[in-house]
């Protein structure tokens, strides 16, 4: 519906569509942060407007239990920080759901990422403990060899399938750290006495068991790419987070594969490379028809390391759309610009739902400068992303914390620069105008101006604030950055090329600013960096 | 809490401080249109913060009966449009309120403005039906003659009182139509059957009837004005809409009472004007201390004929805070530059609570405009502000439709601009100066050539939107002041008077742009004007 001179318009059309992957699906980890109900309702609503159809809550971690169990309410009694979903709740959301067209698939990631199960049911865990919900506590795994854990989750099980309605069942089994399992002599003695190889024999075992568990509650078993096993039998689907290739080895042997690599969103790669990743490429492109028709679709992921409320509308949205555009359209339906020109159309319209992807941050800001005026801040948050993929993870000294606040810069800013991206879309269409075209040249110097001033006018502000001293050398790069710009310009406008020993010079500042700096890259660093390479090595004008 | 150079920072201060009134309240009408109950919880979160401790909901009126009835199902389900708050989310708020030392008051409107309980139970009602919620239907008043309306009243109260714990409940009693009271031969039989002199006696001894069921229940009756009357028992209070002559007179015969005269916020008033009003001012100022006492404070009234969910917050807030301090702070405080400085302040940090009142209108603008781009609509709305006190309702032709959408300009523009009260003190500080104050001069010609140029760029949008069209003169007139404050300003520059042909063409100007349009005022006219007037009998400058 549009906004008409005449009142609201819809386009006399018809529309024969239908979409190429039947399970298109949004994986929200609310096991690391909490993410409350009216947040995930919101987002389904996001996921009804781009038509996505299965919401996978990951509901279980080592973070936290985050669903009421009247069987076993240790699990969320003590497995959590008190925040978890009652069983209503669950009901609600199911039903939320359905009334747009979604699924929700339940995960209980098993047996590892699951230390949150142990604090309440130690006799679970694979070593003594005591355990706790804490950074710094005993990790652990789940227990294969023992009766009581199959005891424990078949009334689990048969208690969860009843309240998530879906056919389908998540139970994780990724990234089992084995280390607990080689340390205990019962266990390895097991392992021996069944005549298994090793600890990979020891998981398929287990999941074999839980396998029949979920099929006694009518449940079909979804499983990350570790579960696949020939001793399973080929009605489980394989979620690979391992890539194309783990896809088609799985769909040679007969399973049904989603694809998950390439969409985890938390890497905070820019849409464009999410959209270039098909289910069907690589080496799934080598499968023959029928192989073909086991791979399911895929589903974004939203780990939530680094996602709390507040955060998550702007980590999901707008990109997820490009994801879910790429599991509806055509393999052959390619073009960025064109997807790009659609995205940002999304992107202010899906406000209407109530997502604060583009709103939140501004309330972020406020908090950080500690008053009214972010003008500045919002030009510096404006070009910068945070770091890529594991980046941020790796930069952390000592055990990754869960209860840190996530209040800085970085936590504020977009996956994706826009600003950053036209700005470069400038610039190339400047140079590639051999520096002729005025208009682009006006735009590209009222920006720079801006970055040059914007230091001058943000210095006092990250003084006062203890969030933001530390995004100082960012706002000193981004108008040095500004200054050479502007300069490279003016030897372009003087049609003289650029002295080698300015170039140098600038070159070493190109250098500085293109590092990681609080956890977040100037997205503006290569453009100014081919203005001052074009202009020392310029064809002079007219 | 601030943000400071070295963390959060607390001020390590005392504070001795206590309120002046024991009721600060605000009335949320919920009648004319529903709030959701997310909404009012947020706007909960709001007088949590400005220390208001009295949310009084005005759950019935001629278009919506908004409680779920147990005993009586047909008030909700044939007495609304679906919209009502069940029992759960009636107790779920008194909790949230309760949590936050806020208090819930319950009115259902009676006899008047009853019109919706009338469908579900005609023989309540004065004269035959059928009725509908519906502006076209027949209006009717409730029948005080009828021993089966107080059956009635009486259950239902004994079933509300149990629903909402507070001492105190409202029952209305205002704007009683007598029309349907004297057109109906029985009523009139009974009243002279009683030695009544009148309807306002009928309406007493409604009232007497009613106090005694509230009574009954443990309730303390509350009422508007007009349930004054010496027959009804001292415990009662009196709600003043009429003002402090009507309150004063209730203290004088015993009576406890509310102020709500002067704080209508569905008035469109400047803060600075509901702050000037005192519950304790004018006719009350006369009062002896006993007396006074019986002034319990007052309450801030949201009437929503005009205001849907996605316009509540923007009109409750910040205004409302200034009626909150006006009942907490001495009468003495009365300075508005310094009251202005912390309504400022508070007004962004209100957005942490999630309250909309600063972002909300950028949606609907988007839906105006059509696209993303919304800044030339921004500039002009921005400086203008809905037209005051009942003049949007004079102006409707026919019946008011409670079902229209509200989706125009002025829905979407702040009751008081912040940028023309801004513009007008810059003003204020040019010409105090002599015209020598040179910073002023460069702001005021910055704003003032932004709305020279607006119009420019607002009106091919404007020609686009059906939405849009009636602001096309409000976007000129604009402009033209933009042009004629420029050139007053260019006189000031060059030392000589204005000439009085300019002087009259540019008050002709003036003239036009003062009126209202599209139910919006232009708030920049007399700053302008000023400059004008100035330019033409201005002391030359040095």
């Amino acid at each position: 519906m549009e906004t008409g001179a005449n009142g609201f318009t819809v386009a006399a059309v018809t529309i024969k569509d239908q979409p190429r992957f039947a399970w298109r699906g949004l994986l929200i980890d609310v096991g690391r942060h909490f993410i409350p109900l009216d947040v995930l309702k919101r987002n389904l609503d996001g996921m009804a407007a781009v038509k996505m159809n299965v919401l996978h809550l990951h509901l279980s971690d080592d973070q936290g239990f985050r669903v009421e169990s009247k069987r076993f309410p240790k699990l969320q009694e003590l497995g959590s920080d008190g925040l978890y979903y009652t069983q209503d709740e669950i009901r609600d959301l199911v039903s939320y759901a359905h009334d747009r067209g979604i699924r929700v698939l339940p995960e209980f990631d098993t047996p590892g990422h699951s230390g949150s199960w142990f604090v309440g049911y130690p006799e679970l865990a694979s070593n003594p403990g005591p355990f706790k919900v804490d950074p710094e506590a005993p990790d652990s795994v789940t227990d294969p060899t023992r009766e009581g854990t199959y005891k424990f989750l078949d009334k689990l099980i048969g208690e969860m399938a009843k309240l998530f309605p879906d056919a389908y069942f998540h139970i994780g089994g990724d990234e089992v750290n084995g280390q607990h399992w080689d340390k205990n002599p019962k266990i390895q003695a097991f392992i021996h006495a069944h005549g298994m190889k090793n600890n990979q024999d020891l998981q398929a075992y287990f999941n074999q068991r839980l396998e029949k568990i979920l099929a006694k509650h009518h449940k079909i078993m979804v499983g990350w790419d570790e579960i696949l096993h020939p001793e399973l039998p080929k009605t489980i689907v394989i979620q690979s987070w391992r890539g194309q290739e783990s896809l088609a080895a799985a769909a040679k042997q007969g399973y049904s594969g989603l694809l998950s690599f390439g969409y985890y969103i938390d890497l905070m790669w820019p849409a464009a490379r999410h959209y270039a990743v098909d289910p069907m490429s690589g080496a799934a492109a080598t499968l023959g028809p029928t192989e073909k028709s086991r791979i399911l679709g895929g589903e974004a992921c939203m780990w939530t390391e680094w996602v709390t409320p507040e955060i998550l509308d702007s980590r999901v949205w707008p990109r997820t759309a490009a994801i879910a555009e790429r599991l509806w359209s055509p393999q052959e339906t390619q073009d960025l610009n064109s997807m790009y020109a659609r995205l940002e159309q999304l992107n202010w319209r899906l406000d209407w739902l109530g997502l604060t992807h583009r709103t939140g941050r501004f309330q972020m800001l406020h908090r950080m400068t500690g008053t009214d005026d972010i003008s500045a801040l919002r030009t510096l948050a404006d070009v910068v992303e945070p770091v890529k993929d594991y980046a941020r993870m790796d930069s952390v000294k000592g055990p990754w914390d869960f209860r840190a606040p996530l209040n800085h810069l970085v936590d504020a800013v977009s996956p994706e620069s826009d600003a950053a991206r036209h700005f470069g879309a400038q610039v190339q269409a400047y140079l590639q105008s051999g520096s002729k075209d005025q208009t682009a040249e006006t735009q590209i110097r009222a920006l720079l101006t801006t970055w040059r001033d914007n230091d001058r006018k943000l210095h006092p502000i990250l003084d006062e604030s203890f969030l933001l001293h530390e995004v100082a050398p960012l706002s000193e790069d981004l108008s040095a950055l500004g200054v050479a710009g502007l300069q490279a310009l003016d030897y372009f406008d003087k049609s003289e090329p650029a002295p080698e020993s300015w170039r140098k010079q600038q070159l070493a500042l190109v250098d500085r600013a293109k590092g990681p700096k609080a956890n977040l890259l100037l997205m503006v660093v290569a453009p100014v960096e081919q203005l001052i390479e074009s202009s020392a090595g310029q064809i002079p004008k007219s």
